[in-house]
């Protein structure tokens, strides 16, 4: 039997700002990140995100970004190991309070855009963020991208760790995904990126843009909540990954 | 035999901007608030006050504050119960993780500035904030000004609360605290200081500017970190209150 | 004949977060108030709206706020009038340059939510705005509540000034009005809003809510950008103006 | 005879936070690169420091960062040459309205910290720069690292250009600086400093830590004003240049 997490980031609302439809898209994923204030999200808006999620028993992940607000974190910024194992520390915190407050308990920390992207390839960076959440809570998994440093970095400080893949996303030959900046970057038809998520769950492999296969590992598959037609397809990929015999649980329930 | 906390505002740096000479003044007092990145402080100045405050045994507070950098939440911002709900639970969380992290525990909560100052005035507002300490940990204590409208709020919802008092700032008759913009708000002289904190903790009493005395509870003194001579008059005032016979310990080693 | 002008809040989007239908609504409006930062907008944002205001010959105005992103610059500050003048200051010319480098020129000044609201009615507050708004260029028109106290402070040191009214706002017999926390703050009859606008530009009168009639000139009207039906409104209160013989032009086209 | 312009980074405090003896370093530098809020600087503070550079009659520059106050601008930030462009614009009119309400004139731009470096080495962000620049006011002076992109970009747009060197800092054979996390980065003997700085001016070369010499071309030399002995340093160099026979000046009286 196969099982996946599918994770969504959420909690990306600030102030008067809105995006995303977090309450409908809680009802297709198992597992939530949830902005905390740096890149995305604010107090008050935690606070609701954690409510709804609990309500409908989806995990909770603490998703620390970079200090970019207007960047939404996703620019790069040459911050050191130091300095990023503080704001994750910070991150953490933050939105353990609010879930302690409301009676749940964190599952897991994914860092978010600029900050994953980097930890995925710099080892030090990526030990800084393992630390960090190995220090406030050696019990959280840490979501990485598959294959990546944050993921090797996790392991080797002792926490459990999440490969995560995506499933509109394109991968590279070394298994990094296609840049943004490239046109091949994102998979728009539905269909071929639920046949790439599936084939990765059930055979461990996914062809590159180079047209070689490569193995990864999928324990966790990330959605989009904020385009126009994130709703659908997370009610698609729930539906397809279902009919072909992959369930779908949150990471909790079934990493060992 | 008398006995009184001494508390002072810490970590209140912010990246290359330096405020205060904590660590020297960590020596001479038993309580430190420690700001967490609303109106001072950053994750990184957090981490290093937690380490010496923690090195030092130092009781540990949280000093949430608004989100007023430019302002260093001192300027009243018309927020609701909620928003100040959810923002204290925001910074209680984010030093949680610093303390968690390094093997320590949270003694306190104390708002900074214009929280502290619209809390002890607004009793929804205080409300608001002893339920945000009590949800996130009820073994918190919670410090406002003594007779205030917090210190009110925490006992009401089960807290343990430490009214506090101020050796350099003159009461008005009501047992509010004298407007920084009148003129005889503050207490230059040393020896005047001293003196009314000594009389307040034995006798319960301070004479207000009205010449009017009125009775006040003295749990914990607030001394101030980042004058210019701050740091001489956290020693006078620790040798002066020993000299009377008041024990200076921290504010969990003897409230009740 | 009868003249106004139709204002609305412009470019309050902010990096990745969407606010209003700025294109559209330019099609409808005569004057538009940028954000510049402060409670709203950025920086792409800002140089975005000022290219989209110059095609389509919109009046560009300066829209400063409080330093309170979060809070979308609605929630009072206690801040100086020094404080005022500085953030107003700066503002101006941080939009200036946007309209310097695309070859237009700036036409008025509206304060935003809170800054609007403290300028109204408190003369210290609106004296320091007017003279910020002086000193960076004279011959720039302040936008202020119909009556209140910024207008004021903007004739006496010299400025032009234009009384703004609200369409879908109710009114007080003090000629302010009536708070958002109240239930009849808002009108949400476009029929009845645009009566209230009509009566107001004809006969210099609106019906307060007391049900007595006060004395209020209309220079401008304000609309808003960011509701569900903003452009609905701005449509249909352009369409019902003109036909009650109202011309609509921007204000610097007609005010002396 | 030969001419160099002194210039210092200035109004880089922020609320509550102090950096800088400005007013002391004022009487020894020609132009002031004045911080606009985004890595530093608040709209008070500069207010008071365009003040006190135009009763010194030192020569006003903008001094544009990346929008991180927590890493003073010096953390390198992956940002587009557009979002550059809307940066220095936007900072530019921010420092434009305090200096024309003063009654004053900018006379410089200077992109700070991270931004400098990368507009040094980087084109296409460095003619993003020049473009803002040129946009808004094209008699402004666009420093530079001598000989590096920006320089060539401002060259490029038709703006004058000022070749900056610097005192305290160890050239590369590249002609780039030594990058802070080298050892050998910084000069910190006075005598030293100054040597090479007379060099500069004079022979139009510097010799690098890999023992060549190199051309360089000193239009204005660079001086901190925050560390422990900047004054002293500003004082000293300036007696020592004047001693080698170079004129200090601002470099709009002399820069063709």
């Amino acid at each position: 039997m196969y099982t996946v997490d599918i994770n969504c980031d959420m909690g990306e609302s600030f102030g008067s700002y809105k995006i995303g439809r977090d309450e409908e898209v809680l009802d297709y994923v198992t597992s939530a990140n949830i902005a905390c204030g740096f890149h995305a999200g604010d107090p008050s808006i935690m606070k609701r995100t954690v409510r709804m999620a609990l309500e409908k028993n989806v995990g909770i992940g603490v998703h620390p970004g970079v200090q970019d607000l207007v960047g939404f974190g996703r620019r790069e910024i040459n911050l050191s190991p130091e300095e990023a194992y503080d704001i994750v520390v910070y991150q953490i915190g933050a939105l353990y309070a609010f879930v302690k407050s409301e009676g749940g308990k964190i599952q897991h920390v994914k860092p978010h855009g600029a900050l994953f992207n980097m930890a995925a390839k710099d080892s030090q960076l990526a030990e800084a963020i393992a630390e960090a959440v190995y220090k406030v809570d050696p019990e959280l998994i840490l979501f990485g991208l598959a294959g990546g440093e944050l993921v090797k970095a996790g392991k080797k400080i002792g926490l459990r760790t999440a490969n995560e893949v995506f499933s509109d996303r394109t991968y590279q030959q070394d298994g990094s995904l296609t840049s943004r900046r490239e046109e091949n970057a994102l998979i728009t038809d539905h269909e071929v990126a639920v046949q790439q998520v599936i084939r990765m769950v059930k055979e461990g492999k996914v062809r590159s843009l180079q047209g070689v296969d490569i193995n990864i590992q999928a324990d966790t598959i990330c959605i989009h909540g904020d385009g126009e037609n994130a709703l659908d397809f997370a009610k698609y990929i729930t539906k397809a990954l279902k009919e072909a015999g992959i369930k779908v649980a949150k990471i909790s329930d079934f990493l060992k």
